[in-house]
Protein backbone atom coordinates (compact mmCIF):
# COMPACT_ATOMS: atom_id res chain seq x y z
CA UNK A 1 0.00 0.00 0.00
CA UNK A 2 1.24 3.62 -1.07
CA UNK A 3 1.32 6.14 1.68
CA UNK A 4 -0.07 8.78 -0.73
CA UNK A 5 -0.78 8.64 -4.39
CA UNK A 6 -0.80 12.02 -5.78
CA UNK A 7 -2.62 12.45 -9.83
CA UNK A 8 -2.13 15.46 -11.81
CA UNK A 9 -4.93 16.16 -13.93
CA UNK A 10 -8.20 14.62 -12.72
CA UNK A 11 -9.88 14.09 -15.92
CA UNK A 12 -11.20 10.52 -17.24
CA UNK A 13 -8.28 8.83 -16.40
CA UNK A 14 -7.38 10.47 -13.39
CA UNK A 15 -10.28 10.28 -11.66
CA UNK A 16 -10.85 6.66 -12.77
CA UNK A 17 -7.48 6.22 -11.05
CA UNK A 18 -8.39 7.99 -7.95
CA UNK A 19 -11.90 5.84 -7.91
CA UNK A 20 -10.36 2.62 -8.47
CA UNK A 21 -7.46 3.15 -5.53
CA UNK A 22 -9.76 4.55 -2.85
CA UNK A 23 -11.84 0.91 -3.89
CA UNK A 24 -9.21 -1.29 -4.12
CA UNK A 25 -7.68 -0.07 -0.79
CA UNK A 26 -4.19 0.79 -2.38
CA UNK A 27 -3.13 3.84 -0.81
CA UNK A 28 -3.97 5.92 2.94
CA UNK A 29 -4.06 9.15 0.99
CA UNK A 30 -5.23 9.90 -2.39
CA UNK A 31 -4.55 13.39 -3.55
CA UNK A 32 -5.60 15.53 -7.13
CA UNK A 33 -4.48 18.56 -8.90
CA UNK A 34 -6.61 19.92 -11.43
CA UNK A 35 -5.70 22.94 -13.21
CA UNK A 36 -9.80 23.62 -13.16
CA UNK A 37 -11.77 24.89 -10.00
CA UNK A 38 -14.74 22.77 -10.98
CA UNK A 39 -12.49 19.38 -11.42
CA UNK A 40 -11.09 20.04 -8.01
CA UNK A 41 -14.24 20.93 -5.91
CA UNK A 42 -16.01 17.80 -7.91
CA UNK A 43 -13.11 15.81 -6.42
CA UNK A 44 -13.14 17.31 -3.42
CA UNK A 45 -16.84 16.37 -3.18
CA UNK A 46 -16.66 12.72 -3.63
CA UNK A 47 -15.52 9.94 -1.36
CA UNK A 48 -12.20 8.33 -3.34
CA UNK A 49 -10.42 11.80 -3.14
CA UNK A 50 -8.89 13.17 0.54
CA UNK A 51 -7.65 16.40 -1.02
CA UNK A 52 -6.44 18.57 -4.28
CA UNK A 53 -3.86 20.97 -4.62
CA UNK A 54 -3.86 23.76 -6.74
CA UNK A 55 -0.38 23.48 -8.33
CA UNK A 56 1.10 20.43 -8.78
CA UNK A 57 4.14 20.79 -6.87
CA UNK A 58 1.46 21.00 -3.65
CA UNK A 59 -0.14 17.67 -4.97
CA UNK A 60 3.26 15.91 -5.29
CA UNK A 61 4.97 16.69 -2.32
CA UNK A 62 5.50 13.39 0.26
CA UNK A 63 3.63 11.16 -2.70
CA UNK A 64 5.34 7.70 -2.95
CA UNK A 65 3.50 7.64 -6.47
CA UNK A 66 2.88 10.62 -8.43
CA UNK A 67 0.88 10.32 -11.77
CA UNK A 68 0.70 12.52 -14.70
CA UNK A 69 -2.63 12.38 -16.61
CA UNK A 70 -2.94 15.48 -18.26
CA UNK A 71 -2.81 15.45 -22.02
CA UNK A 72 0.61 14.40 -23.78
CA UNK A 73 1.57 17.93 -24.68
CA UNK A 74 1.48 19.36 -20.96
CA UNK A 75 2.94 16.34 -19.31
CA UNK A 76 6.43 16.92 -19.46
CA UNK A 77 5.80 21.06 -18.55
CA UNK A 78 2.88 19.56 -15.41
CA UNK A 79 5.86 17.32 -14.02
CA UNK A 80 8.66 19.56 -14.27
CA UNK A 81 6.16 22.01 -12.22
CA UNK A 82 5.96 19.01 -9.60
CA UNK A 83 9.86 18.27 -9.73
CA UNK A 84 11.55 20.78 -6.93
CA UNK A 85 8.90 18.89 -4.50
CA UNK A 86 9.41 15.21 -5.07
CA UNK A 87 10.30 13.35 -1.79
CA UNK A 88 13.32 10.85 -2.01
CA UNK A 89 12.62 8.07 -3.62
CA UNK A 90 9.30 8.61 -5.36
CA UNK A 91 8.11 6.84 -8.24
CA UNK A 92 6.88 8.84 -10.98
CA UNK A 93 4.79 7.95 -13.90
CA UNK A 94 1.80 9.25 -16.77
CA UNK A 95 -0.40 7.79 -18.89
CA UNK A 96 0.08 9.56 -21.86
CA UNK A 97 -0.43 7.57 -25.38
CA UNK A 98 2.86 8.47 -26.71
CA UNK A 99 5.72 7.43 -24.97
CA UNK A 100 9.39 7.86 -25.99
CA UNK A 101 8.94 11.96 -26.73
CA UNK A 102 8.09 12.51 -22.95
CA UNK A 103 10.94 9.98 -22.10
CA UNK A 104 13.32 12.26 -23.89
CA UNK A 105 11.55 15.49 -22.45
CA UNK A 106 11.87 14.50 -18.87
CA UNK A 107 15.47 13.56 -18.55
CA UNK A 108 16.57 16.75 -17.26
CA UNK A 109 13.65 17.44 -15.42
CA UNK A 110 12.90 14.48 -12.51
CA UNK A 111 15.93 14.52 -10.09
CA UNK A 112 17.89 11.94 -9.41
CA UNK A 113 16.24 11.65 -5.73
CA UNK A 114 13.35 10.06 -7.60
CA UNK A 115 12.44 7.78 -10.71
CA UNK A 116 10.57 8.41 -13.48
CA UNK A 117 8.58 5.10 -15.73
CA UNK A 118 6.11 5.94 -18.29
CA UNK A 119 3.06 4.15 -18.19
CA UNK A 120 0.22 3.37 -20.81
CA UNK A 121 -3.09 2.27 -19.85
CA UNK A 122 -5.13 1.49 -23.27
CA UNK A 123 -8.14 2.51 -21.58
CA UNK A 124 -10.52 5.53 -22.03
CA UNK A 125 -13.80 6.79 -23.40
CA UNK A 126 -14.84 9.52 -25.62
CA UNK A 127 -16.46 11.31 -22.96
CA UNK A 128 -14.28 13.68 -20.68
CA UNK A 129 -14.19 14.53 -17.50
CA UNK A 130 -14.18 13.00 -13.86
CA UNK A 131 -18.05 12.78 -13.96
CA UNK A 132 -17.20 10.31 -16.71
CA UNK A 133 -14.88 8.58 -14.20
CA UNK A 134 -15.57 4.81 -13.08
CA UNK A 135 -13.76 2.27 -11.34
CA UNK A 136 -13.85 -0.24 -13.85
CA UNK A 137 -12.66 1.39 -16.94
CA UNK A 138 -9.06 -0.54 -16.33
CA UNK A 139 -10.43 -3.78 -15.58
CA UNK A 140 -9.12 -6.97 -17.77
CA UNK A 141 -7.22 -3.74 -20.03
CA UNK A 142 -4.10 -3.82 -20.85
CA UNK A 143 -1.42 -1.27 -19.91
CA UNK A 144 1.90 -1.01 -21.37
CA UNK A 145 5.03 -0.05 -18.93
CA UNK A 146 7.88 1.57 -20.42
CA UNK A 147 11.25 1.94 -18.58
CA UNK A 148 13.95 3.60 -20.86
CA UNK A 149 16.17 0.87 -22.48
CA UNK A 150 19.56 2.50 -20.52
CA UNK A 151 17.62 2.47 -17.26
CA UNK A 152 17.53 -0.69 -14.74
CA UNK A 153 15.78 0.07 -11.96
CA UNK A 154 14.21 -3.29 -11.65
CA UNK A 155 12.53 -2.37 -7.86
CA UNK A 156 10.61 0.24 -9.57
CA UNK A 157 9.03 -1.43 -12.69
CA UNK A 158 7.75 -3.93 -10.27
CA UNK A 159 6.30 -1.43 -7.78
CA UNK A 160 4.68 0.32 -11.17
CA UNK A 161 3.68 -2.96 -12.67
CA UNK A 162 2.43 -4.43 -9.61
CA UNK A 163 0.07 -0.59 -8.97
CA UNK A 164 -1.62 -1.10 -12.52
CA UNK A 165 -2.23 -5.06 -11.68
CA UNK A 166 -4.10 -3.61 -8.47
CA UNK A 167 -5.75 -1.53 -10.88
CA UNK A 168 -7.09 -4.77 -12.56
CA UNK A 169 -5.37 -4.06 -16.09
CA UNK A 170 -3.07 -6.54 -17.42
CA UNK A 171 0.48 -5.69 -17.88
CA UNK A 172 3.23 -5.80 -20.71
CA UNK A 173 6.52 -4.33 -20.44
CA UNK A 174 8.83 -2.32 -23.69
CA UNK A 175 10.76 0.05 -24.43
CA UNK A 176 9.06 3.44 -24.94
CA UNK A 177 10.65 3.14 -28.73
CA UNK A 178 8.51 -0.21 -29.45
CA UNK A 179 5.54 1.04 -27.75
CA UNK A 180 5.23 4.15 -29.92
CA UNK A 181 5.74 1.52 -32.92
CA UNK A 182 2.98 -0.75 -31.73
CA UNK A 183 0.14 2.00 -30.41
CA UNK A 184 1.16 3.90 -33.86
CA UNK A 185 -0.16 0.39 -35.73
CA UNK A 186 -2.95 -0.22 -33.25
CA UNK A 187 -4.15 2.59 -32.12
CA UNK A 188 -3.28 5.76 -33.86
CA UNK A 189 -3.51 4.52 -37.07
CA UNK A 190 -7.37 3.33 -36.75
CA UNK A 191 -7.97 7.02 -35.09
CA UNK A 192 -6.94 8.76 -38.44
CA UNK A 193 -8.49 5.92 -40.63
CA UNK A 194 -12.08 6.68 -38.83
CA UNK A 195 -11.55 10.48 -38.84
CA UNK A 196 -10.69 9.85 -42.32
CA UNK A 197 -13.75 7.66 -43.22
CA UNK A 198 -15.61 10.20 -41.22
CA UNK A 199 -14.34 13.32 -43.93
CA UNK A 200 -15.02 10.83 -46.95
CA UNK A 201 -18.78 11.19 -45.55
CA UNK A 202 -18.36 14.47 -44.90
CA UNK A 203 -18.02 15.07 -48.63
CA UNK A 204 -21.55 13.49 -49.70
CA UNK A 205 -25.35 14.34 -48.52
CA UNK A 206 -25.76 14.23 -44.89
CA UNK A 207 -28.51 11.82 -45.03
CA UNK A 208 -25.66 9.23 -46.80
CA UNK A 209 -24.38 8.95 -43.05
CA UNK A 210 -28.20 8.23 -41.96
CA UNK A 211 -28.70 5.23 -44.19
CA UNK A 212 -25.45 3.21 -42.82
CA UNK A 213 -25.68 0.03 -40.95
CA UNK A 214 -23.67 -1.05 -38.30
CA UNK A 215 -20.49 -1.32 -40.38
CA UNK A 216 -19.98 2.46 -40.81
CA UNK A 217 -20.86 3.24 -37.09
CA UNK A 218 -18.34 0.56 -35.74
CA UNK A 219 -15.58 1.91 -38.23
CA UNK A 220 -15.57 5.57 -37.54
CA UNK A 221 -16.40 5.32 -33.62
CA UNK A 222 -13.29 6.34 -32.42
CA UNK A 223 -13.31 9.91 -34.50
CA UNK A 224 -15.33 10.86 -32.15
CA UNK A 225 -12.60 11.24 -29.38
CA UNK A 226 -11.44 15.00 -28.41
CA UNK A 227 -9.49 16.40 -31.39
CA UNK A 228 -7.33 18.19 -28.81
CA UNK A 229 -6.35 15.35 -27.08
CA UNK A 230 -5.99 13.41 -30.32
CA UNK A 231 -3.69 16.18 -32.45
CA UNK A 232 -1.30 16.12 -29.11
CA UNK A 233 -1.05 12.20 -29.25
CA UNK A 234 -0.06 12.86 -33.04
CA UNK A 235 2.10 15.03 -32.83
CA UNK A 236 4.09 13.16 -30.15
CA UNK A 237 4.44 10.33 -32.36
CA UNK A 238 4.97 11.40 -35.91
CA UNK A 239 7.42 9.67 -37.30
CA UNK A 240 5.78 6.29 -36.50
CA UNK A 241 2.12 6.99 -37.52
CA UNK A 242 3.97 8.32 -41.10
CA UNK A 243 5.19 4.60 -41.46
CA UNK A 244 2.32 3.34 -40.43
CA UNK A 245 -0.11 6.05 -42.75
CA UNK A 246 2.41 4.61 -45.30
CA UNK A 247 1.32 0.58 -45.10
CA UNK A 248 -1.89 1.67 -45.22
CA UNK A 249 -1.79 3.35 -48.24
CA UNK A 250 0.10 1.03 -49.88
CA UNK A 251 -2.69 -1.79 -48.73
CA UNK A 252 -5.38 0.61 -50.16
CA UNK A 253 -3.43 0.74 -53.40
CA UNK A 254 -2.91 -2.75 -53.41
CA UNK A 255 -7.04 -3.23 -53.28
CA UNK A 256 -7.55 -0.76 -55.48
CA UNK A 257 -5.60 -1.95 -58.23
CA UNK A 258 -7.06 -5.55 -57.72
CA UNK A 259 -10.17 -4.06 -58.05
CA UNK A 260 -9.36 -1.82 -61.06
CA UNK A 261 -8.11 -4.85 -62.84
CA UNK A 262 -11.52 -6.71 -62.25
CA UNK A 263 -9.20 -9.11 -60.08
CA UNK A 264 -11.49 -11.30 -58.15
CA UNK A 265 -8.42 -13.66 -57.22
CA UNK A 266 -6.07 -11.13 -55.76
CA UNK A 267 -9.34 -8.97 -54.17
CA UNK A 268 -10.34 -12.41 -52.25
CA UNK A 269 -6.59 -13.22 -51.22
CA UNK A 270 -7.20 -9.50 -49.98
CA UNK A 271 -10.30 -9.69 -48.12
CA UNK A 272 -9.38 -13.56 -46.87
CA UNK A 273 -6.04 -12.52 -45.24
CA UNK A 274 -8.01 -9.82 -43.01
CA UNK A 275 -11.16 -11.88 -42.24
CA UNK A 276 -8.29 -14.64 -41.01
CA UNK A 277 -6.40 -12.41 -38.58
CA UNK A 278 -9.88 -10.37 -37.31
CA UNK A 279 -11.74 -13.68 -36.71
CA UNK A 280 -8.84 -14.81 -34.48
CA UNK A 281 -8.02 -11.25 -32.42
CA UNK B 1 -51.12 -10.80 -46.19
CA UNK B 2 -49.25 -12.94 -49.27
CA UNK B 3 -50.20 -16.16 -50.03
CA UNK B 4 -47.16 -17.55 -50.70
CA UNK B 5 -43.95 -15.93 -50.47
CA UNK B 6 -40.88 -18.18 -51.96
CA UNK B 7 -37.11 -17.33 -50.50
CA UNK B 8 -34.54 -17.81 -52.91
CA UNK B 9 -31.26 -18.80 -50.72
CA UNK B 10 -31.91 -19.90 -47.11
CA UNK B 11 -29.00 -18.29 -45.66
CA UNK B 12 -28.79 -15.62 -42.71
CA UNK B 13 -30.61 -13.05 -44.62
CA UNK B 14 -33.13 -15.59 -46.27
CA UNK B 15 -34.02 -17.57 -43.14
CA UNK B 16 -34.18 -14.36 -40.81
CA UNK B 17 -37.10 -12.97 -43.33
CA UNK B 18 -38.91 -16.52 -43.25
CA UNK B 19 -38.61 -16.57 -39.16
CA UNK B 20 -39.97 -12.98 -38.70
CA UNK B 21 -42.16 -13.35 -41.68
CA UNK B 22 -43.68 -16.17 -39.79
CA UNK B 23 -43.66 -14.46 -36.54
CA UNK B 24 -45.47 -11.50 -37.97
CA UNK B 25 -47.92 -13.68 -39.69
CA UNK B 26 -47.06 -12.18 -43.44
CA UNK B 27 -47.75 -15.07 -45.78
CA UNK B 28 -50.11 -18.07 -45.39
CA UNK B 29 -47.22 -20.25 -47.33
CA UNK B 30 -43.54 -19.40 -46.67
CA UNK B 31 -40.98 -21.99 -48.72
CA UNK B 32 -37.50 -21.40 -49.67
CA UNK B 33 -35.20 -23.20 -51.93
CA UNK B 34 -31.56 -23.70 -50.88
CA UNK B 35 -28.80 -25.38 -53.16
CA UNK B 36 -27.63 -26.99 -49.79
CA UNK B 37 -29.47 -30.16 -48.53
CA UNK B 38 -28.60 -29.48 -44.97
CA UNK B 39 -29.91 -26.27 -45.04
CA UNK B 40 -33.32 -27.35 -46.53
CA UNK B 41 -33.25 -29.97 -44.16
CA UNK B 42 -32.97 -27.41 -41.69
CA UNK B 43 -35.58 -25.19 -42.54
CA UNK B 44 -38.22 -27.90 -43.48
CA UNK B 45 -37.71 -28.82 -39.37
CA UNK B 46 -38.40 -25.37 -38.52
CA UNK B 47 -41.65 -23.74 -37.01
CA UNK B 48 -41.24 -20.82 -39.56
CA UNK B 49 -41.27 -22.69 -42.92
CA UNK B 50 -43.93 -24.04 -45.05
CA UNK B 51 -41.59 -26.49 -47.34
CA UNK B 52 -38.76 -26.29 -49.56
CA UNK B 53 -38.04 -27.30 -52.99
CA UNK B 54 -34.96 -28.46 -54.88
CA UNK B 55 -34.73 -25.95 -57.40
CA UNK B 56 -35.59 -22.37 -57.93
CA UNK B 57 -38.24 -23.03 -60.34
CA UNK B 58 -40.25 -24.87 -57.77
CA UNK B 59 -40.45 -22.73 -55.42
CA UNK B 60 -41.48 -19.79 -57.18
CA UNK B 61 -44.16 -21.45 -58.60
CA UNK B 62 -47.49 -19.48 -57.42
CA UNK B 63 -45.66 -17.66 -55.07
CA UNK B 64 -47.13 -13.70 -54.55
CA UNK B 65 -43.37 -12.17 -54.02
CA UNK B 66 -40.18 -13.77 -54.49
CA UNK B 67 -37.04 -12.81 -52.80
CA UNK B 68 -33.97 -13.91 -54.10
CA UNK B 69 -31.21 -14.18 -51.02
CA UNK B 70 -28.31 -15.42 -52.17
CA UNK B 71 -24.70 -13.70 -52.92
CA UNK B 72 -24.91 -10.73 -55.50
CA UNK B 73 -23.32 -12.24 -58.28
CA UNK B 74 -25.33 -15.37 -58.28
CA UNK B 75 -28.61 -13.38 -58.06
CA UNK B 76 -29.10 -12.73 -61.58
CA UNK B 77 -28.78 -17.06 -62.40
CA UNK B 78 -30.47 -18.06 -59.64
CA UNK B 79 -33.94 -15.41 -60.58
CA UNK B 80 -33.32 -16.73 -64.38
CA UNK B 81 -34.22 -20.10 -63.12
CA UNK B 82 -37.13 -19.45 -61.40
CA UNK B 83 -38.36 -16.67 -64.03
CA UNK B 84 -40.22 -19.42 -66.20
CA UNK B 85 -42.27 -20.05 -63.02
CA UNK B 86 -43.01 -16.89 -62.01
CA UNK B 87 -46.90 -16.53 -61.89
CA UNK B 88 -48.79 -13.38 -63.23
CA UNK B 89 -48.67 -10.70 -61.07
CA UNK B 90 -45.21 -11.72 -59.41
CA UNK B 91 -43.16 -9.58 -57.35
CA UNK B 92 -39.49 -10.09 -57.45
CA UNK B 93 -36.52 -8.76 -55.20
CA UNK B 94 -33.53 -9.45 -54.12
CA UNK B 95 -31.41 -8.50 -51.12
CA UNK B 96 -28.21 -8.12 -52.92
CA UNK B 97 -25.32 -5.17 -51.62
CA UNK B 98 -25.37 -3.52 -55.25
CA UNK B 99 -27.95 -2.53 -57.34
CA UNK B 100 -27.09 -1.43 -60.51
CA UNK B 101 -25.37 -4.57 -62.10
CA UNK B 102 -28.20 -6.73 -60.85
CA UNK B 103 -31.03 -4.82 -62.20
CA UNK B 104 -29.32 -4.42 -65.41
CA UNK B 105 -28.61 -8.00 -65.74
CA UNK B 106 -32.35 -8.70 -64.75
CA UNK B 107 -33.49 -6.50 -67.52
CA UNK B 108 -33.96 -9.53 -70.08
CA UNK B 109 -34.61 -12.18 -67.72
CA UNK B 110 -37.65 -11.28 -65.65
CA UNK B 111 -40.86 -11.71 -67.93
CA UNK B 112 -43.58 -8.76 -68.73
CA UNK B 113 -46.34 -10.76 -66.72
CA UNK B 114 -44.07 -10.58 -63.12
CA UNK B 115 -41.72 -6.62 -62.06
CA UNK B 116 -38.48 -6.66 -60.37
CA UNK B 117 -37.83 -4.05 -58.07
CA UNK B 118 -34.43 -4.68 -56.01
CA UNK B 119 -34.24 -4.39 -52.39
CA UNK B 120 -31.11 -4.09 -49.91
CA UNK B 121 -31.80 -4.67 -46.28
CA UNK B 122 -28.89 -3.11 -44.43
CA UNK B 123 -28.46 -5.95 -42.01
CA UNK B 124 -26.61 -8.60 -41.17
CA UNK B 125 -23.86 -10.64 -39.21
CA UNK B 126 -20.21 -11.92 -39.42
CA UNK B 127 -21.60 -15.26 -38.88
CA UNK B 128 -23.53 -17.01 -41.95
CA UNK B 129 -25.82 -19.89 -42.37
CA UNK B 130 -30.11 -20.20 -41.37
CA UNK B 131 -28.64 -21.26 -38.22
CA UNK B 132 -27.96 -17.73 -37.17
CA UNK B 133 -30.90 -16.33 -38.20
CA UNK B 134 -33.73 -14.36 -36.27
CA UNK B 135 -36.64 -12.79 -36.44
CA UNK B 136 -34.96 -9.49 -34.45
CA UNK B 137 -32.52 -8.73 -37.37
CA UNK B 138 -34.12 -6.17 -39.33
CA UNK B 139 -35.41 -4.32 -36.49
CA UNK B 140 -35.16 -1.23 -37.10
CA UNK B 141 -32.87 -1.26 -39.73
CA UNK B 142 -32.45 0.83 -42.85
CA UNK B 143 -33.57 -1.23 -46.33
CA UNK B 144 -33.48 0.56 -49.23
CA UNK B 145 -35.83 -0.19 -52.11
CA UNK B 146 -34.28 0.56 -55.55
CA UNK B 147 -37.04 0.97 -59.23
CA UNK B 148 -35.18 1.89 -62.30
CA UNK B 149 -35.34 4.83 -63.07
CA UNK B 150 -37.34 4.10 -65.80
CA UNK B 151 -40.00 2.13 -64.39
CA UNK B 152 -43.07 3.17 -62.67
CA UNK B 153 -45.17 0.90 -61.23
CA UNK B 154 -45.78 2.59 -58.14
CA UNK B 155 -48.25 -0.57 -57.02
CA UNK B 156 -45.54 -2.42 -56.89
CA UNK B 157 -43.06 -0.42 -55.07
CA UNK B 158 -45.58 0.40 -52.01
CA UNK B 159 -46.36 -3.29 -51.98
CA UNK B 160 -42.31 -3.75 -51.42
CA UNK B 161 -42.05 -0.94 -49.19
CA UNK B 162 -44.60 -2.31 -47.23
CA UNK B 163 -43.46 -5.70 -46.55
CA UNK B 164 -40.06 -4.86 -45.30
CA UNK B 165 -42.11 -2.17 -42.99
CA UNK B 166 -43.63 -5.56 -41.90
CA UNK B 167 -40.63 -6.88 -41.10
CA UNK B 168 -39.43 -4.00 -38.75
CA UNK B 169 -37.22 -2.16 -41.19
CA UNK B 170 -37.23 1.81 -41.75
CA UNK B 171 -37.56 2.08 -45.81
CA UNK B 172 -35.53 4.65 -48.30
CA UNK B 173 -36.75 4.55 -51.94
CA UNK B 174 -34.06 5.13 -54.11
CA UNK B 175 -32.96 4.31 -57.82
CA UNK B 176 -30.17 1.68 -58.02
CA UNK B 177 -26.92 4.22 -59.06
CA UNK B 178 -27.85 6.20 -56.38
CA UNK B 179 -28.13 3.46 -53.69
CA UNK B 180 -24.90 2.32 -55.32
CA UNK B 181 -23.37 5.32 -54.96
CA UNK B 182 -24.17 5.26 -51.13
CA UNK B 183 -23.15 1.76 -50.40
CA UNK B 184 -19.98 2.50 -51.62
CA UNK B 185 -19.19 5.01 -49.22
CA UNK B 186 -20.49 4.13 -46.42
CA UNK B 187 -20.59 -0.04 -46.38
CA UNK B 188 -18.28 -0.67 -48.99
CA UNK B 189 -15.35 1.67 -48.31
CA UNK B 190 -16.03 0.97 -44.18
CA UNK B 191 -15.44 -2.93 -45.46
CA UNK B 192 -12.47 -2.45 -47.85
CA UNK B 193 -10.68 0.36 -45.31
CA UNK B 194 -11.46 -2.33 -42.16
CA UNK B 195 -9.79 -4.98 -44.21
CA UNK B 196 -6.44 -2.64 -44.86
CA UNK B 197 -6.18 -1.87 -41.74
CA UNK B 198 -6.01 -5.53 -40.53
CA UNK B 199 -3.19 -6.18 -43.48
CA UNK B 200 -1.33 -3.88 -41.83
CA UNK B 201 -1.04 -5.45 -38.74
CA UNK B 202 -0.32 -8.60 -40.18
CA UNK B 203 3.29 -6.93 -41.57
CA UNK B 204 4.02 -6.59 -37.99
CA UNK B 205 4.45 -9.29 -34.87
CA UNK B 206 1.09 -11.26 -33.57
CA UNK B 207 1.21 -9.37 -30.24
CA UNK B 208 0.59 -6.25 -31.73
CA UNK B 209 -2.85 -7.19 -31.98
CA UNK B 210 -3.46 -8.38 -28.07
CA UNK B 211 -2.02 -5.52 -27.06
CA UNK B 212 -5.06 -3.73 -28.97
CA UNK B 213 -7.40 -1.59 -26.92
CA UNK B 214 -11.36 -1.12 -28.31
CA UNK B 215 -10.01 1.03 -31.05
CA UNK B 216 -8.75 -1.54 -33.14
CA UNK B 217 -11.09 -4.18 -32.29
CA UNK B 218 -14.30 -2.06 -33.87
CA UNK B 219 -12.59 -0.29 -36.53
CA UNK B 220 -11.87 -3.75 -38.26
CA UNK B 221 -15.01 -5.58 -36.55
CA UNK B 222 -16.59 -5.76 -40.07
CA UNK B 223 -13.18 -7.51 -41.69
CA UNK B 224 -14.26 -10.78 -40.16
CA UNK B 225 -17.13 -10.67 -43.36
CA UNK B 226 -16.92 -13.49 -45.56
CA UNK B 227 -14.34 -12.87 -48.13
CA UNK B 228 -16.27 -14.41 -50.78
CA UNK B 229 -19.51 -12.51 -50.47
CA UNK B 230 -17.38 -9.56 -49.77
CA UNK B 231 -15.27 -9.88 -53.35
CA UNK B 232 -18.92 -10.79 -55.22
CA UNK B 233 -20.05 -7.65 -53.47
CA UNK B 234 -17.34 -5.04 -54.60
CA UNK B 235 -16.81 -6.57 -57.96
CA UNK B 236 -20.59 -5.54 -58.82
CA UNK B 237 -20.05 -2.01 -57.90
CA UNK B 238 -16.46 -1.45 -58.97
CA UNK B 239 -17.14 2.12 -60.41
CA UNK B 240 -18.22 3.79 -57.76
CA UNK B 241 -15.89 1.48 -55.16
CA UNK B 242 -12.78 3.19 -57.03
CA UNK B 243 -14.34 6.38 -56.33
CA UNK B 244 -14.55 6.61 -52.52
CA UNK B 245 -11.10 4.43 -52.46
CA UNK B 246 -9.88 7.34 -54.37
CA UNK B 247 -11.66 10.11 -52.11
CA UNK B 248 -10.23 8.03 -48.94
CA UNK B 249 -6.75 8.45 -50.01
CA UNK B 250 -6.91 12.12 -50.44
CA UNK B 251 -8.07 12.54 -46.99
CA UNK B 252 -5.07 10.32 -45.76
CA UNK B 253 -3.38 12.14 -48.27
CA UNK B 254 -4.19 15.29 -46.38
CA UNK B 255 -3.70 14.41 -42.69
CA UNK B 256 -0.14 12.38 -43.59
CA UNK B 257 0.76 16.12 -45.17
CA UNK B 258 -0.35 17.90 -41.84
CA UNK B 259 1.73 15.67 -39.84
CA UNK B 260 4.70 15.09 -42.13
CA UNK B 261 4.40 19.35 -42.12
CA UNK B 262 4.07 19.17 -37.80
CA UNK B 263 1.06 21.19 -38.50
CA UNK B 264 -1.13 21.16 -35.56
CA UNK B 265 -3.58 23.63 -37.04
CA UNK B 266 -4.25 21.66 -40.03
CA UNK B 267 -4.14 17.88 -37.89
CA UNK B 268 -6.63 19.93 -35.72
CA UNK B 269 -9.09 20.75 -38.30
CA UNK B 270 -9.18 17.22 -39.80
CA UNK B 271 -10.23 15.53 -36.30
CA UNK B 272 -12.34 18.22 -35.19
CA UNK B 273 -14.30 17.70 -38.64
CA UNK B 274 -14.41 14.08 -38.18
CA UNK B 275 -15.52 14.28 -34.05
CA UNK B 276 -18.40 16.77 -35.13
CA UNK B 277 -19.53 14.27 -37.81
CA UNK B 278 -19.57 11.03 -35.93
CA UNK B 279 -20.79 12.93 -32.67
CA UNK B 280 -23.95 13.80 -34.77
CA UNK B 281 -24.67 10.53 -36.53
Amino acid sequence: MFQKIAILGAGLIGASILRTAHARKLAKNLVAWSPSEASRKFCLSQPWCDGVATDPAAAAEDADLVIACTPVDTIAPVLAAAAPSLKTGALVTDVGSAKLAIHQALQDVIPPRAVYIGSHPMAGSEKAGPGHSSDTLFQDRMCFVTPASNSSNGLAVRTLTGFWLDLGMRVVEVPPETHDAIVANNSHLPHLVAAALANVMLRHPAQWGSLAGMGLRDTTRVAAGSPLLWSGIVSQNRGEILRALAELQEELGEVSRAIQANDPKSLGAFLAKAQAWRSAL
